[in-house]
C-alpha cells in the first residue's frame, strides 16, 4: 500500500487487501473527506450482501452468538463481514470492545471480517456511519455482514434498520425490565432467539414472547419465528441461519426488497443532506457573533429558544417551496 | 378548563392545575403547535428547577430508586417531577411503561409529578423532548425534576446531558456486558450508584469502578462519589440524596452553571433550527418529484448516495457565508 489514494485503496480493498479495507473503514468512521470519496467509488458494488442484525440487551451473549452464526455461514460457503458496535464512549469514543476476542477459528479464516466500531457521535450518526461501514463490506464482496449491537436504545433501532434481518437475542430470567425491551423490540425483530437455552426459563421466555407477538395486529408483517440457541456449544446456530435464509427468500417475494432498497436510500441521502446542514448550523453558532449572542439571550431567558431558532433559520436558511414539476 | 389556548391553560398550569400541565405535556410529546407556543409562554420560568439524571442497565432497580429519590426530596421540602423515558416502539410509538405501578405514596401526593414518555421519534429528537418536559415541570415550579432513562444507548447518554447531575446505576453481578456499559456511562457520570447493594458481588464492583475511574486524565472534573442504595428498602437513599446537594453546590461554583446554561441554550436552540431543517427534507423527498427520481437512481445504484444529497441541498439550502461582524 504505497499509494495512499482513496482510488488505489478501494482498488486494493476490492482485490481483498484486508489493510486497504481496514485503512478505508477507518476514514470512514473518523468521517473523512477521504472515506467519501472511497465510498463514492464502492457505492456502484454494493447490493449484494445481505446484512444480518443481532440485538439484545448486554448479558444476553451476542457477541458469541455472532461468532457462531459466522461460522455457521462459512461452512455453507459464504464469505462474512462483522460489524460490533459498541455503546462507548461519547466523548473518547475509544471502542471498549475492539479488543474483545474474537473467537481464534474466527481471525484465521480470510474470507471473515471482523470490525469493532465505537459510538463517536451524538448527532444520530452512529447509524449513518454503520451503514457506511456495512456499504464498504457489501462492496468489497462479504455475502453476508452482520452488524452486532449491544444495548436496546433507539441507536441501536436506528443501526437494525439498516439490515435485511433482524434477530432480537434474549435470555431465560432477564428480569423486570425485559417487558419494555421486548415492546421495543418486538416492531424490529425478523427473528426472536432465546439464548442460553439450557438456562431454566427458556420456555417460558419463549411463551411470552409468543403471546406478544399473538397481541400485535393481524395486518402485521410475516409473524417472526421464536428460535432456541446455546451460544456457547453452537446448538440451534444451524437452524438460526436456516431460518435466516428463509426470511431472505421470504423478502425477494413480491418486490419486498426493492422497496427495502429504496427506502434505505432515502434515509442514506436525506441522512447525508442532514449532516452537512447540522454541520453548517455548528459553525454559525460560533462563527457568527449575532447568533452566539441570541444564544446568551436564551440562556438568560431574555429570547425563547424557538424564536432563536427562526431567526436563524430565516437569516440562513431561507425557505425554497419544493418544485413539484416532473 | 374551558379555554384551552396554550395561553389559558398556561396560566393553569402556572397556578398548579395538574390536568393543564398534562394537556401541555401532550401537545410537547405529540410536536403540536400549541406546545411550542406553551413553552414559548414558560420558558421566562424555567431555570429555577435542578435537574437530576438517572440511568444505567435495564434490571438495575432504577425506578424503584427514583420512587425513593423522590421521597426523600419531599421529605426536604422540595417539589418533584418525574420523567420516565422509555425505550419504547418505534412504530406505534406507545409508552410500555406508562402504566407501570408506581408507589401509592407518590401519587398521593399533589407536589410530585410523575410523567412517562415514549419514545415517538426516530431523528434523535427523544432528548429535545425530554429537554422540553424537563422545561415545562420547571417552570411550574417542581424544585427537583428527575429524568429516568432505562437503557444505556446514545439516546440515553443524551438526555442524561439536560441533567445538572447525572446518577449511573449499576449492580452486583451484571455479567460481561457491565464493563463496556460502564466505560460508556463512565464520563457522564456525577454519582454511582451501586444498588441491590445487599447482593453478594456489591464491593466487588464498587471496587471496578473506583479503578477505573483511577484510570481517568487527572485534567478530569470533579471525581464521582460511589454510593450504595437498597431501593427496596430506602437504606442509602439520604446520604445520595445529600450527594446530589453537594453535587449542586459544586455546579454553583466559579461560574459551572452559567457555563451549562449557555451550552444546554446552544444545544436547545440549534437543535430546533435542525428539526425544522430535517422536516423540509422530508418533505422534499416526497413533495419534489426529481427528488423522488434522484433517490430511485440511488437504490438502483445509478447515483451514489453523497452526490445525491449535495443535488438536493444545491437546489434547496445553497450556502450563505456567516456573517462575521459583530
Amino acid at each position: 500500500l504505497t499509494d495512499k489514494t482513496p482510488a488505489a485503496l478501494v482498488e486494493h480493498a476490492l482485490a481483498g487487501n484486508r489493510r486497504a479495507i481496514g485503512r478505508i473503514l477507518t476514514w470512514v468512521e473518523n468521517a473523512r473527506p477521504e472515506g467519501i470519496e472511497a465510498l463514492r467509488l464502492l457505492y456502484p458494488r454494493t447490493g449484494h450482501a445481505r446484512i444480518v442484525g443481532v440485538t439484545g440487551a448486554p448479558g444476553s451473549g451476542k457477541s458469541t452468538l455472532v461468532n457462531r452464526l459466522a461460522l455457521e455461514e462459512r461452512k455453507r460457503g459464504r464469505s462474512v463481514g462483522i460489524v460490533a458496535v459498541d455503546p462507548s464512549s461519547p466523548i473518547s469514543g475509544g471502542a471498549v470492545l475492539g479488543d474483545r476476542v474474537r473467537m481464534e477459528e474466527l481471525f484465521g479464516d480470510p474470507e471473515i471480517f471482523v470490525r469493532s466500531m465505537a459510538s463517536r457521535d451524538a448527532l444520530g450518526g452512529l447509524a449513518e456511519t454503520t451503514g457506511q461501514v456495512i456499504s464498504v463490506l457489501d462492496a468489497v464482496g462479504k455475502d453476508i455482514v452482520i452488524v452486532e449491537t449491544v444495548g436496546v436504545g433507539q441507536a441501536e433501532v436506528d443501526i437494525v434498520q439498516e439490515a435485511h434481518t433482524t434477530i432480537v437475542v434474549v435470555i431465560p430470567g432477564m428480569g423486570d425490565d425485559i417487558q419494555a425491551m421486548k415492546a421495543g423490540l418486538m416492531e424490529i425483530a425478523d427473528l426472536f432467539v432465546v439464548n442460553k437455552a439450557d438456562r431454566p426459563g427458556a420456555d417460558n421466555v419463549a411463551a411470552q414472547i409468543r403471546q406478544m407477538l399473538s397481541l400485535a395486529p393481524a395486518s402485521a408483517a410475516r409473524r417472526p419465528l421464536i428460535l432456541k440457541t446455546e451460544a456457547t456449544t453452537g446448538k440451534g446456530v444451524a437452524e438460526l441461519v436456516t431460518a435466516i435464509d428463509e426470511h431472505w427468500t421470504y423478502l425477494n417475494e413480491e418486490r419486498r426488497l426493492d422497496r427495502y432498497q429504496n427506502e434505505r436510500a432515502r434515509r442514506q441521502v436525506l441522512a447525508l443532506a442532514r449532516d452537512t446542514l447540522s454541520a453548517r448550523l455548528e459553525r454559525l453558532s460560533t462563527d457568527d457573533p449575532s447568533v452566539a449572542r441570541l444564544i446568551e439571550d436564551v440562556a438568560d431567558k431574555r429570547v425563547d429558544p424557538y424564536s432563536a431558532a427562526e431567526q436563524v433559520l430565516e437569516k440562513y436558511f431561507p425557505v425554497r417551496s419544493p418544485d413539484r414539476n416532473p
